[in-house]
C-alpha cells in the first residue's frame, strides 16, 4: 500500500510516501530520519490519536515533544517564538530534525521553525488532514501568519520526506475533510482535466470516503503538484496557478478573521469567484463554468463569498496579497477547464462587477 | 576609490563596493536597486548622519524608511516582528527591496526580514560599521537573538550586494572601532599570515585610522570572507573557521547580557582563549601564542574574559553553541598563526583548566 511519488529537486529531491497504516511503519521512520535528537511537533487534537505511536519510533534516541493548541490562531510569529523558545531550552542541536505532525497549521508552522532555527534544520512532513496531504505538506512553502495578512512571513524550506497515511483521513470531522477536498478539485480545474472528470465520476466514493478513492486522490494531487514545484520552486511562474482561488480566499479569510471559514473553505468560493470572473470576460464558456461550479457545490464548499464583504474591502483585502505586482492585482484565471493562467491583463471594471455582485 | 570585491556564489555571486564616499554615489545605489518600492532600515544613530543621503538616491521611487533604536538589545523577535509590520502597514510587494543602513545589529535583523518577507526578497547590505564592513554584512548569515542564545534564530539570505563606505568609519567611537578590528585581525590568525604580519606592522596606521590603511584591511578582509564563503556557503566546513573565537565569546556575550561587552570585544578575549587552549594542547608554540595576544591587545581588546563568569557556567553557555553535534563542544582552534582547525577532538581536561584559570 506504500506509494512514492518523488518531488525532482535536485539535490533536495525527496519522496512522499501514501499508504494507509504508515504512521505505524516504525523503520520507515526511522530510515526518513537517522538523526539523533527528534523533535515532534503537533497540537492537542493530534496528539491523543498519533504521538505516542510516532514519538514511539524514536524511543531509541532523544525525542521531545511539543503540544500545541490546535487552530489557525496559533499560526502566529507569537508560536514561533514558543518554538524555538522549547528547541533551545532542550538544547536541540543543528543535527536534530523536527517532525511536523498534524494539519496545515502545524506543517506550515513546524516548517518555518524548522527553516530558521539554527538557520535551518531537516525537517520531516507527517500531515494528518485531507489539505495538508494533498497541498501543504509538499513544496517547502512554509510560514506563520501575521493580522495584517496570511503566510506574510515564512521561508521556502523543503522537508526531507512527506509521510501521509491515508488511514488518518477516517477521523477528520467532515467539514475538515471536505475542506481539503477544494485544493484537490483545484488540480483538475487548473491543469488535470482527466482528473478533473474522473472527480466528477467518483465524488460519492470520495466522500464515503472509500480507502482506493482516498489514496487515488492523494497521489493524483501530490504527482500534480510534485509536477509544478520541481518545475518552478520559488513560483517565479507556473507554480502561481496553484493559487487559483486563494487571493480571492485569502481575503475572505482575513475579513472573518483566521479560523471562522476554514481555508478549504474559503479556497472553494474563491475558486468558484475566479470561474466567474473568468467566465465574464469570455474566457470560460458556460458549460464549463457550470461543471466548475456543480462539482465544487456537490463537494459540500461553499461557492460564494460571506455576504457581508463589501466590494471595497474585498479589494483591499486581496491587494495585500503576495502576488501582487506594481499595485495590479495579480489573479489566477481560466481559460477553460483543466487550463489555469496568471495574469494582471484583465478588465478591471469585470472584478469591479464580480466584487459589487458578491458583496 | 571604488574597489570591488567578489562573492562568487553561482547565481547569487554578488559584488562588495568598498571606497570612501560611496554612500554618495545615487548612480551606484540606483543601479544596484532597480526596484520600484524600497525599504530602508536603519537605526537612531545612523540615520541623522546617512539616512537622507541614502533615501535621497531613490526620491524617484517609492521610498520608506523606518528608524529603530540602536542596540543589539533590538535584534530580537519581536523587532523583527515589527519590521514585519511595517512592511505589510506600507504594503510593500515581493518586488521590493531592503536597504539595511547600520551596523550589524541592523545588517543582521535587515537580513532575517528580508529573508521572511513574503518568503523573500531582495536586500542590500549598505555597513556603517568596521564591524559590519569586514564581517557581518558579507556571507547571507542574517539572524536575532533570543534569550536563551545568540542568532539562535535566522537564515542564510544572500544580499545583491555590499556598499561599503570608509568615510563612514571617521565618526565611529572608538570602542566600536576596536571591536571591528578583532574580525580584522581574525582573518590574520585563521588563514592569512601575511595580513597577520601586516597588521603587526601597520596597527597604528590602522588606529589612527588613516583611510589607505583602512581601505587595506576592509578590502583584505572582504577578500578573505569571500574566498571562505564561496568554498562553504553554507558552514559544512571550513567556514566554521570564521568563528575563532566566537564559542568563548557568544558565552561571554550571554553571561553579560547582551550589549555589556561588544560583540568585537568578546571576540577578542575569546581569540585568546582559543589561542592559549592550542598552546595548552601543545598545537601553539609560546612565541606565537605571544604574538596573537600581543596583536590583540595593542589594538586595544581584552584578552580575558570577565573574571566573574564560573568555569561550569561558561561551559554551559559554550555548550549552546550552533556549531555543537552530538554534546561535545566543537571548537575552533589554531594549529599556527594563520592556521584554524575545527575539531571536537581536544583533551577535554585542558579546556576544563583553561575555564578554571580564567574565572
Amino acid at each position: 500500500m506504500d506509494t512514492v511519488v518523488n518531488v525532482e529537486l535536485g539535490e533536495r529531491r525527496y519522496p512522499i510516501h501514501i499508504g494507509a497504516g504508515l504512521l505505524a511503519d516504525g523503520p520507515l521512520f526511522r530510515r526518513l530520519v537517522p538523526a539523533a535528537q527528534v523533535v515532534v511537533l503537533t497540537n492537542d487534537v493530534v496528539a491523543p490519536l498519533y504521538l505516542e505511536t510516532v514519538a514511539g519510533h524514536f524511543a531509541d534516541r532523544r525525542c521531545e515533544t511539543l503540544v500545541l493548541p490546535d487552530g489557525e490562531a496559533h499560526k502566529s510569529l507569537a508560536t514561533f517564538g514558543e518554538v524555538m523558545g522549547f528547541m533551545l531550552e532542550k538544547r536541540l542541536e543543528r543535527g536534530a530534525v523536527l517532525v511536523a505532525l498534524g494539519g496545515g497549521v502545524i506543517g506550515d508552522l513546524g516548517g518555518f521553525a524548522a527553516a530558521c532555527y539554527q538557520r535551518g534544520i531537516d525537517f520531516l512532513q507527517v500531515p494528518t488532514t485531507l489539505l495538508a496531504q494533498v497541498d501543504s505538506s509538499v513544496g517547502g512553502k512554509t510560514a506563520v501568519n501575521h493580522p495584517l495578512g496570511k503566510n506574510m512571513i515564512g521561508a521556502f524550506h523543503q522537508p526531507v520526506a512527506v509521510v501521509a497515511d491515508t488511514a488518518t483521513l477516517a477521523t477528520l470531522p467532515p467539514r475538515e475533510f471536505i475542506a481539503g477536498l477544494a485544493e484537490v478539485i483545484k488540480y483538475g480545474l487548473i491543469r488535470d482535466l482527466p482528473f478533473f472528470a474522473w472527480l466528477e465520476a467518483n465524488l460519492d466514493q470520495v466522500l464515503a470516503r472509500e480507502p482506493a478513492a482516498l489514496a487515488y486522490i492523494i497521489r493524483r494531487s501530490c504527482e500534480n503538484k510534485a509536477e509544478v514545484v520541481a518545475a518552478d520552486e520559488r513560483e517565479t511562474g507556473e507554480r502561481a496557478t496553484l493559487n487559483l482561488g486563494h487571493t480571492f480566499g485569502h481575503a475572505i479569510e482575513t475579513a472573518r478573521g483566521y479560523g471562522d471559514w476554514l481555508h478549504g473553505e474559503a479556497v472553494g468560493a474563491g475558486m468558484c469567484m475566479a470561474a466567474r470572473l473568468s467566465a465574464r470576460l469570455g474566457w470560460l464558456d458556460a458549460a464549463a463554468l457550470a461543471r466548475a461550479e456543480a462539482l465544487i457545490a456537490r463537494a459540500g464548499l461553499p461557492t460564494t463569498p460571506p455576504a457581508d464583504i463589501e466590494a471595497a474591502r474585498f479589494r483591499e483585502l486581496m491587494s495585500l496579497d503576495k502576488k501582487n505586482v506594481g499595485g495590479r492585482i495579480r489573479l489566477v484565471l481560466l481559460r477553460g477547464l483543466g487550463q489555469a493562467v496568471v495574469t494582471r491583463d484583465y478588465d478591471d471594471a469585470a472584478l469591479d462587477a464580480l466584487l459589487r455582485g458578491a458583496a
